[in-house]
């Protein structure tokens, strides 16, 4: 699939003198194999975008800085290579270019244990540094399901399951170093927990979708791990009265740290990958962190709400074990959904509204893609207004990927309409540069281009992202 | 005092025809009266600039566009104006131009209860908004001490007492609408807790001081009234004992929702001022918000940390009255600790560190202090790591203001040095635009800089705070 009103096939060779500078001084670390660009030019979208024309895989923050400045240089884009897993077409080299792969600068810098922050490079992936900090007592909170880098969660401005209590990328960044379009080192932000120093270059990097800057350094916040941590899943007679009571529970303001949607499509598939014996109806799967009584208090609540609603079968997890068999069913949701039609793809979408308005959001969602027919299945972040609908297509049938883009189309419109956002957190990449256009209107898309334009004249930055070529 | 490197006598006089305008379309709105630009003209820093030519007073954000697009059309600076609560001299004319007043955009808009979201104009206070709020079972947490504007607490990205539990105005504002330097309205955000929808504009004019756009409206988060509050005073032999409590109660995660420090010399203050009768020692002023249950969790928590460290004389108030009578001391501070010195006036600092610096960062700025012999106060957000130290100068004794700039400029280089921040809610304004430098380094100003001119090309959104002319 092309991506909309994209042209992706004349990008012009890479200038010899380029190659040439970027084999001087990386060796084989700079490769123009087609297997290594093939698997830099694909990441979890539907697009089929010719791959990057080079790859360079830095080990520093110096190399990083020196690969941009060659490419200002010759005038070349480069495109941020984290793990590969944003799903909007992110890292796909639209105008060819270098992709510049920073996933070998992967060390945990520092670990402040007393401040509660962490200083990592950009390829650390959150469950690395989840098992570094674990002997602190310590986690990081943001999970968006994939084993995801931290600078690629940065630049996608990233959230997941437990964004409900802990936040996003957005509130768990304290400071950033990144490179600029011109090669130079930028410093952002401190080790202190607020600042009013100036405009919030931090923030600006993130969501930026690396066209602003290449992340080489981030200091997070971690939080002490929970005294007591309980997880529970609670089935449904419906959809509805699954996402009305989590709405519930955010509204009197149950300090919930998880709290998931899995329709009765996705818990199908993950039984049958995972044999994990769940009943198959709308669940909501829930985790509570705390004190022994505080969750024991919250867990109290909110089975009582879940009860108003006909929720039932609530099972609890206490013990480690018993938690991941949960979560596992969660986070193979996915690929679990594609194993049950053969050869199929997801066109995945990925709304937000505010939390009145999800249920109107997912209920409508439901009675258009069960009119057209469409194989599907839904997880959400409930708890925060957001969901995923997810559409399994058999790539050779153009018409079902019409089907998909018509029904996404509809529930993104929804979904602005509700006074909402077109992405909570999967970012606008390729696929949804138009509705960010719907979304924020053309004032606020012109400023952001003369940002882009003040930071990256040239344009080599991840070109043809968040806005059109 | 003029403010360094600055030299602010040389605005030309306004246009001719631009007064003309003003008064054509804003009538006795438009006012050049010395007593009304003079109070344009002065905030609660110690600056002494000339006041702006002219004050509009704007009651739409059509009316708001239509200012700036005449000052843009003559080259004029627009310095917007909400409370006049600022405390670094981000109002003041420094080269002449138009104050507008938003003050009278004081609506509140919308209250979205189930979504815990409300919309309001900038000139709506923070009291004034809690008022409304308090029939829905609602409050908005940030509390910078003054009953300042939501507009100008957005722009100066201020915190205050709870932000140490619901976080500073980078993390409750949603969305906004402002007026750009050409006179158009722009939309940042929506309703929706998170999204990835391209650049942040939302946090880049959140601390822009008034420098990229005016403000015009604002949706931000708001909260449950909590179950059940309580407050508590804790005596302690040294600010190092309160300090070190403070610290060990946030790296703990116990969930407080104030954590405030007065020193002795602010609890003499407020003692003469409200005859309150509170022990004259190193103080923590705390407050815990939960369920009944959770909030003597956490007081049972915090009272054998307190013990650990000396502290005795716990007083506990859960009534609203009594609660209301701790808080007047907080809020009190600084205008009691004026009375102390009758024509003195206050040079304040905020600095925030990383909190396992807290302890140093204070007991370095009072060794300090006292050796000068300068008469002074503390008072601090101490779980966040921020304090301020106000230094009560004779204004008519130019050797205290030297002395005062000595002090306050040691105490923010110790504080970067510590990985931590020159101001932690106050902002750059005038007087920290060195310091912003020291902090962030000259690539991040330059970064800065380059935004500036992309979004206001002709540098009139309130010339001269942030970064030198």
């Amino acid at each position: 699939m092309n991506a909309p009103e994209q042209h992706f096939s004349s990008a012009p060779p890479l200038p010899a003198a380029l190659i040439d500078a970027l084999r001087a001084e990386f060796a084989e670390r700079c490769s123009t194999a087609l297997a290594v660009r093939e698997q830099h030019g694909r990441d979890e979208s539907i697009f089929d975008v010719p791959p990057p024309q080079a790859v360079v895989f830095a080990e520093s923050e110096a190399e990083v800085a020196r690969v941009v400045a060659l490419c200002a240089e010759h005038r070349v884009p480069v495109i941020p290579y984290g793990a590969g897993s944003s799903l909007e077409g992110h890292l796909l080299a639209v105008r060819g270019g270098v992709s510049l792969d920073v996933s070998r600068m992967n060390r945990i810098l520092r670990i402040d244990a007393e401040d509660l922050t962490v200083t990592v490079q950009p390829g650390v992936t959150r469950k690395a540094l989840n098992e570094a900090l674990r002997h602190e007592g310590l986690f990081f909170p943001i999970d968006p399901g994939a084993d995801a880098s931290l600078g690629g969660m940065a630049a996608t401005r990233a959230s997941g399951t437990n964004a409900v209590r802990y936040g996003t990328m957005r509130e768990n960044v304290l400071g950033l170093r990144f490179v600029s379009a011109n090669g130079e080192v930028v410093r952002t932000g401190s080790r202190a927990k607020k600042s009013s120093a100036g405009y919030d270059l931090t923030r600006l990097l993130i969501g930026s979708e690396g066209t602003l800057g290449v992340i080489t350094e981030l200091t997070v916040k971690v939080h002490p791990l929970p005294e007591a941590v309980s997880a529970a899943v609670c089935f449904f007679p419906s959809i509805d009265a699954a996402v009305r009571t989590a709405m519930q529970i955010i509204q009197i303001g149950v300090p919930i740290a998880r709290c998931e949607l899995l329709d009765a499509n996705a818990i199908k598939a993950v039984n049958a990958h995972d044999k994990l014996g769940l009943k198959e109806a709308p669940m909501l799967l829930m985790e509570f962190h705390g004190s022994e009584a505080g969750v024991a208090e919250q867990a109290a609540t909110v089975q009582d709400v879940a009860a108003d609603h006909g929720g039932e079968a609530f099972e609890w997890a206490t013990t480690p074990e018993a938690r991941t068999r949960l979560w596992t069913a969660r986070h193979h949701a996915y690929f679990s959904a594609l194993q049950t039609r053969p050869g199929c793809r997801a066109l995945t979408t990925d709304t937000c509204v505010p939390i009145s308005r999800l249920a109107e959001n997912i209920n409508a969602s439901v009675t258009e893609v069960e009119a057209a027919g469409l194989p599907y299945f839904i997880v959400g972040h409930v708890g925060d207004g957001n969901f995923h609908m997810a559409y399994l297509l058999d790539p050779h049938l153009p018409e079902e990927l019409a089907t998909a883009e018509r029904l996404s189309a509809q529930m993104v419109a929804r979904a602005i309409a509700l006074e909402g956002t077109c992405t909570g957190e999967h970012g606008i990449g390729l696929h949804k540069q138009g509705f960010l256009l719907d979304e924020t209107g053309p004032e606020a898309v012109a400023v952001m281009r003369s940002v882009k334009a003040a930071l990256d004249p040239l344009g080599i930055l991840n070109p043809g992202k968040i806005f059109p070529l």
